[in-house]
C-alpha cells in the first residue's frame, strides 16, 4: 500500500500531444478567438492532463489535512493550539466554511488527522475521519528538527495512499486543503528555505496577528532558520520544518500528478506543500490550477515563483480548501465550453472577415 | 403590463437596518474574522438586499438581450450584421458559451429579440424566443439618432416587463447579456457622454477589431459624438447612441433595483445599461454584484466609476452574459457560509486570546 520515496517522484511532464488539437476546438467555437480568456487555457490544460479533447470533472475530492505544530508553543499564533482539533470536530459536523463551499461545488470532502496534538471532542459523526496521525503534532522547530526523515517520509507517503484510494473510484479533480494552528509559521520557513527568500517576506499575519505579534514571529522563526542554517535538502527542509499536515499534503501533490489528475492549488500553506512536492519532482506544477491569491503576505511571492496567475481574487485567508473549492465552477466552465459549444461551421455562423466593412471572410 | 418612465425610476436606496447584525454573524462564524475577504462583503449585501439574515440564491435567470445596429453600416466590427440573428439562433440550439455556463451555475436562461436586423434562420426551437422587436435594428447614429425616445422609453419598459416576470415565478438573483454586432460601438458613446470620458478612452477592438480597424472605430464614433454634441439628458443620450439591446436592459437594471433583486452585472456593454439605468435612477448600483472585469478597453473605467471591483479576472471579452453567469457560484458560496456555517459558540471552538500567546481569551 504504501510508496517509495521514488515511486512517488515518477511524476511525468504534461504531455503536450494534443495542445495543437485543443487549441483548434476552442479557437473554432462561437466566439471571438481568445475571448473566453483564461478559461481557455484551462480547457486546454484539462484536456492535455486527461489526454483527451473531451475532459471532464469527475468525483472531484477536497482533502483537508490536519496537524499541530510544536512551534505554536513560541506565541506564533493568536489561537490556542486546541483550536485545531475544535475545528476537525467542526468539518465533520459540517460546521465550517469548506463544508459549506464543498457543498456548493460539489466536492467530495475528506478530514484527515495527519497529527493533531490534543483529543477531539467526542462526536456522532467522528467515524468520518480518516485518522493517519504521525505524531500527536510535531517537535517545536525554534529548538530542533519538526520530525524526522522517517516520520517526513511517511507523511508523504499517507497522503499519497489517500489520492490513490479516491483514484480508484473515479475522482480526477482533486484539491488540498488544511487546519493547524502556527501552521503559518511552517510554511513561511519552507519558503525562505526552497525559494531562498528573506523570511521577513515570508512571514504574514497568519489567523489575525498585530504588530506586536508579527514582530514576535518573524524573530522567532528568523532563529529557527539560522538554527537549522545547514538543512537544505528537501525532504531534510520538510523535516525540520514542515508539519505532518503539510507533508501529507506534498505527498498528496506528487501522487495526484503522477496519477494526471487536475490538481486544485489553495493558500499560503498549500502552496508551501507544492513547493516541498516541486522540489522533489519539477513536474507537478504542470497538473496545478493555482485557484486563488490568498492575502497572506507571501502568497503573491510563491505564485511568482510558479509563474501562476490565480483564478479568483477574492482576498481570502483562511485555508482550509476554501479558495481551491471555489474554483471548481471554473474547471467546470472549462469543460463544458469545450464539450458543448458548438463550432461556427456547424451552427452556421459567419466568421469574422477579413475587412471590418461586412464582407463575410471566404 | 407596460410601466411608465417615472414608476420604473421609483429605486430605494439599499436597506440598512440589517447591516449591523449581518455583520455580527459573519464575525462571529468559525473562521479569523474577515478571512472570507470580498464573499463576507458578498454575504453582507444580498442580506440587506434581501432584508433578511439568511438570504438566498432562489431561481436565478439570465435574460440575453440581442439587437442590431445601424452603426454597424461604417464598419466598426469585423464581423457581419448577419451574426446576431445566427448567434441568437445558436442560443436556441443551445450551442453558444451562455449555454455551457448558464449549465454550470444552475441559471434559468432566456434570449429576447429586442430588435435583430435580419431574419432568424429556422429552428425546432424557435418557440423558446421571447420577440418584443422594437424594429428591425437601429438607425446609424453616424447619421441620425439610433432610435426614437418613445422607442427608448418602449424598450425599457419591455426590459422591466421581462423582469417582473421572473420575479413572479420566485427568481431573486438575476443577470442581463447581450448580443448585439457593433454593440460595443454603441457602449462606448453611452459611456463617453455619461462619465464625460475622452472616446479614445472608451473605444477597444470590440470582438477584435486590428489596428486600423480600431483606428477607423475611433474615428466614427468620435465624428457621431461631435455630430450629437448637445444630446445630455440621460434618455436623449440611451434613444441617440444606445441599442434596443442595451435600452431594455437598462430598463431590466432598473425593475430589478425595484424590486430588490441582486443583480450580476456582466462586461462592458451590460454595464453601459447600467450607466444609464443608473444615472436615471442613482441607487441601482447598490443592488448590483460587479460579476468580472472585461478585457475590453473602457470596462475598467467603468468599474472605477461605480466605485466597483469585480469578483473574476479571467480576462473575459466575449459578451453574452458569460461573466455573470461565472459569479452565480461566489452568491451561492457567500449565502451558504452565512447560513450553514457554525458559530464559534456553537461549534464549541475558542476563539482567539488577546494575547499571541496560547492563553484562551476569556
Amino acid at each position: 500500500m504504501t510508496s517509495t520515496l521514488s515511486e512517488l517522484l515518477a511524476v511525468e511532464p504534461l504531455d503536450q500531444s494534443l495542445r495543437d488539437e485543443l487549441q483548434h476546438l476552442i479557437d473554432t467555437k462561437t466566439k471571438p478567438p481568445g475571448s473566453l480568456g483564461r478559461l481557455e487555457a484551462l480547457a486546454r490544460q484539462l484536456g492535455m492532463i486527461q489526454r483527451t479533447t473531451r475532459p471532464r470533472v469527475e468525483r472531484p475530492v477536497m482533502i483537508v489535512f490536519a496537524g499541530d505544530h510544536g512551534i505554536a508553543n513560541e506565541g506564533v499564533s493568536p489561537y490556542p493550539q486546541a483550536v485545531t482539533a475544535q475545528m476537525v470536530a467542526n468539518f465533520l459536523a459540517g460546521g465550517a466554511a469548506i463544508n459549506a463551499f464543498s457543498g456548493v461545488a460539489g466536492l467530495e470532502l475528506e478530514i484527515v488527522d495527519a497529527g493533531v496534538a490534543t483529543p477531539l471532542p467526542p462526536l456522532p459523526s467522528a467515524s468520518a475521519l480518516v485518522s493517519l496521525p504521525i505524531a500527536p503534532g510535531t517537535r517545536n522547530f525554534a529548538h530542533e528538527s519538526a520530525m524526522t526523515r522517517d516520520e517526513a517520509v511517511a507523511a508523504l507517503a499517507a497522503g499519497a495512499a489517500r489520492v490513490r484510494h479516491h483514484a480508484a473510484l473515479g475522482t480526477n479533480v482533486i484539491g488540498f486543503g488544511e487546519m493547524g494552528i502556527a501552521n503559518t509559521s511552517s510554511a513561511a520557513c519552507l519558503m525562505s528555505r526552497l525559494c531562498n527568500v528573506p523570511i521577513d517576506e515570508c512571514v504574514g499575519r497568519g489567523t489575525g496577528l498585530d504588530n506586536a505579534g508579527l514582530a514576535r514571529k518573524r524573530n522567532v522563526l528568523a532563529a529557527a532558520l539560522a538554527r537549522h542554517a545547514n538543512v537544505r535538502e528537501p525532504i531534510d527542509v520538510l523535516a525540520t520544518f514542515g508539519g505532518f499536515e503539510i507533508a501529507m499534503m506534498a505527498g498528496a501533490f506528487l501522487e495526484a500528478a503522477r496519477l494526471r489528475m487536475a490538481i486544485l492549488v489553495d493558500g499560503f500553506i498549500a502552496t508551501s506543500a507544492l513547493l516541498v512536492a516541486d522540489t522533489l519532482a519539477p513536474h507537478v506544477r504542470d497538473y496545478c490550477v493555482f485557484a486563488h491569491a490568498s492575502n497572506e503576505a507571501g502568497h503573491r511571492r510563491m505564485l511568482d515563483h510558479f509563474g501562476a496567475r490565480e483564478l479568483l481574487a477574492l482576498d481570502l485567508r483562511l485555508g482550509e480548501g476554501t479558495g481551491a473549492a471555489l474554483a471548481v465552477p471554473l474547471l467546470r466552465a472549462a469543460v463544458a465550453f469545450l464539450n458543448e459549444m458548438a463550432s461556427f461551421e456547424s451552427a452556421g455562423v459567419d466568421a469574422r472577415s477579413e475587412k471590418p466593412n461586412g464582407e463575410r471572410a471566404h
